[in-house]
């Protein structure tokens, strides 16, 4: 009996047959992300708890067979592909509320559930909390926790690692993991809810986040600038983030962006416009007045054309222009390249000149977008993949592109995650010795290599993937 | 040749003799800290940068020599007491700063800087570093992060972990750790720079620190605000943190903390009064009046007695007074027990009263003072360690206290750290499983077990500390 059949064998008592999916058929979709990378599973399997999912994982480890989590794959880096087959565990069937205690600013929730869903639960007491990816409508807390998702809101409010208390998990022989606690302080241990929170399924699977909230804002203001070109936007931002009134978001889109809404967006944009600042400010009403003043008077230049939306259905149009982007930009492009570099703030206008040069030598159309307030810049290369000479062009582009945010002492993704796609390019930014010892963490947590493997760090030699 | 000796003869190459000393009379003192245990250690060393700190743990690792990293010994838990003897690395002369800009909110510095010289310093541009701990004029920015340190200003700024960038450190072979970037975003590798700060020098000896700068408020107002028992300070707490304006501080003061400071400060306390809040709110000027007034309501009872400082100078005077206690404390019990426990916020009255109950059938003083917006309680045992019956009734005292606390879904740790003296009740909040994980990552951090030994987890049967 193969591996996998005993493994079967036993998860039978495990889990009830019509949480086991086997036939190709079902678990085809299960191979796939938002990266459009696929592999079949063998088997994918739909766990309610965290027990069920510490069992399944002593199993797989009894019996070597790869695990790969997912939530609803919205992933862009192939995090949740199970490119070794094996195990796919989905995780949405674990989206129960465990504890919602609005007195300690904290909810308990099964990481199944979707992020909007959570955000309608603590609204509904007036909380939020802050990571809010593009895909919010979507994607899991589960998947924001293995990403450290962030999303527009993190220039003020922090990623999620910084809005989360304490995790339930298990490691890769199935044993349980208590990280955090319920409070905002804790110095108990190491820290192992932070080194859950990023690993993409490689060290732990996350089955319950006690998450922090926020306290919903009185108040928000949105405010839209257009600016002649990227350097007068990203000069902008600079002065924005040097004042103290940190905004809740600054997005910034370039021309080539602009371009698309002009197309496809309700958004009214001056043919004079060749970038745009999206600013949004919150706090009490009393201060709200005063506060966008000041993040007013930093944003303006003698050729910026500011205009705070003067209605709740402004505000909705110009943020759902700025979320249609990635999809409108797919389907212009279906295989565009989308990176998601970061650099320093006042490094930003220095990035911006080094792609528009990229751009013009290998002739490839590069449309910027993204969380200016954190650095944080996705970069997509619209591409051609019938077209071998653009492709060429492109992978040279993409590597000239890392090495000038590395100049800039940024780093290679900022919220998207490594998963399978970027893994060659992490050995770049971390050197040697410190990939040794994630290498190292790795090993502790998983040491049969089941949990998602090939995945966030690259390959050793002698565990490469094969083709 | 001893390896001690070896360990000195190659040492002699990377330090100049001046910061290598020996003799008993010199190193006496850097076998202490404020936990007042000690124990001598044989060698003291006075690297100044990153380079001399690499060069000698790989001689140490040769060697197979401990190595104790101490910033100025204001630790209260003896996480700096060199309990094998070997080798304490003073970061005293590693205080430089590397790279400031504010333009990137952020500042580089080696970590022996004191915590007041680099608020000085970043104040001068308009920005501070939020933790702040109590000893804040005398302690390091490696402490602060060997322990994550907090302070009154987590409540709204988060603690270390939150306000820090990236490091640079040296692992227990003597190589280079990058760790994080300069990014307010990344999520390239795992997370080595959570996994370091708390680690108190188990896992690393932290050099250099990219530190995340916050931008000084406008204006602050301090509420005094004075209740007739912990009952109902703690209720108000409670309800000042269920509202939308965070305070930057929500300090609480008991009753025999209150009599302390009849006695030894200049701030008039009513009669009456068998509780004490200090609350400190901050932002723009345009909006504080009506912060201000948001708070003072949340936290008004029928029974309260609230004022805002009027001026600078009442300002001080509070704070001073507040950071005055536990130096007052320690005149009053040299060997007080003082905990550092931390409850969710609605849960500060249950420990209270199980704190009271405590105290009375122990007939033992305990003063409780600290961050009640974290629920960060500093729970102090006034103790005779010359009456052997009082000290049993403390020893089962603390015991309870740390029940109560667990039970409460608490920590036994929010800020001081584990060091020596705490460890043996760190099993009791840490699962044996979650334990063996971070042992496994101490072995991959330190495989010779020499970075401070015997130091923040409790010791595995066989390596146990001989007494």
């Amino acid at each position: 009996m193969s591996a996998l059949d005993a493994f079967l064998d036993q998860l039978a008592h495990v889990l009830p047959a019509e949480r086991i999916l086997r036939d190709a058929g079902s678990t085809w979709a299960y191979g796939m992300d938002n990266s459009r990378v696929h592999h079949a599973p063998a088997v994918v399997v739909f766990p309610e708890d965290h027990d069920e999912v510490a069992e399944t994982m002593r199993l797989a480890y009894a019996h070597r067979v790869p695990v790969t989590t997912r939530g609803r794959g919205t992933g862009t880096a192939g995090g949740s592909v199970p490119v070794r087959g094996g195990v796919v565990l989905v995780t949405d069937r674990m989206t129960r509320v465990l504890d919602f205690r609005p007195e300690d600013r904290l909810i308990v929730v099964q990481t199944g559930m979707i992020n909007a869903d959570l955000q309608r639960i603590v609204g509904e007491k007036g909380f939020f909390w802050p990571p809010d990816p593009t895909s919010n409508a979507l994607c899991t807390i589960g998947g924001n926790l293995g990403c450290n998702a962030a999303g527009p809101h993190a220039v003020k409010y922090g990623t999620t690692r910084e809005n989360v208390l304490g995790l339930r998990a298990v490691d890769g022989q199935g044993r349980t993991i208590k990280a955090g606690s319920q409070t905002t302080k804790g110095v108990v241990g190491h820290d192992l809810t932070r080194l859950l929170i990023g690993c993409e399924g490689t060290l732990g699977v996350i089955t319950e986040a006690t998450l922090k909230l926020t306290p919903l804002p009185e108040t928000r203001r949105l405010l839209r600038a257009f600016y002649p070109d990227m350097h007068a936007a990203s000069a902008a931002v600079s002065r924005v983030m040097a004042q103290p009134a940190t905004p809740a978001a600054i997005e910034f889109i370039d021309g080539n962006a602009l371009d698309l809404l002009r197309k496809n967006s309700a958004v009214e944009i001056p043919s004079s416009a060749g970038a745009m600042l999206m600013i949004e400010v919150d706090g009490d009403e009393s201060g709200i007045d005063a506060t966008v003043e000041r993040v007013v008077s930093a944003a303006r230049s003698p050729e910026a054309d500011i205009a705070v939306a003067q209605t709740a259905e402004e505000q909705a149009r110009l943020w759902a222009a700025r979320k249609a982007l990635s999809p409108t930009l797919r389907q212009v492009a279906p295989k565009k390249i989308n990176e998601d570099v970061v650099v320093p703030v006042s490094r930003i206008p220095r990035l911006i000149e080094t792609l528009d040069d990229i751009a013009t030598r290998h002739a490839i159309t590069i449309v910027s977008f993204g969380h200016a307030g954190n650095g944080n810049i996705h970069v997509n290369l619209l591409v051609d993949p019938d077209d071998p000479a653009q492709m060429a062009g492109a992978e040279q582009a993409l590597d000239e592109v890392f090495d000038a945010v590395l100049r800039l002492d940024g780093t290679l993704s900022g919220e998207h995650g490594i998963g399978l796609v970027k893994r060659e390019f992490v050995s770049r930014e971390i050197p040697p010795d410190s990939l040794d010892l994630m290498r190292g963490i790795k090993a502790v947590f998983d040491p049969a290599g089941i949990l998602n493997p090939h995945k966030k760090l690259p390959d050793r030699p002698d565990e490469a993937l094969p083709s």
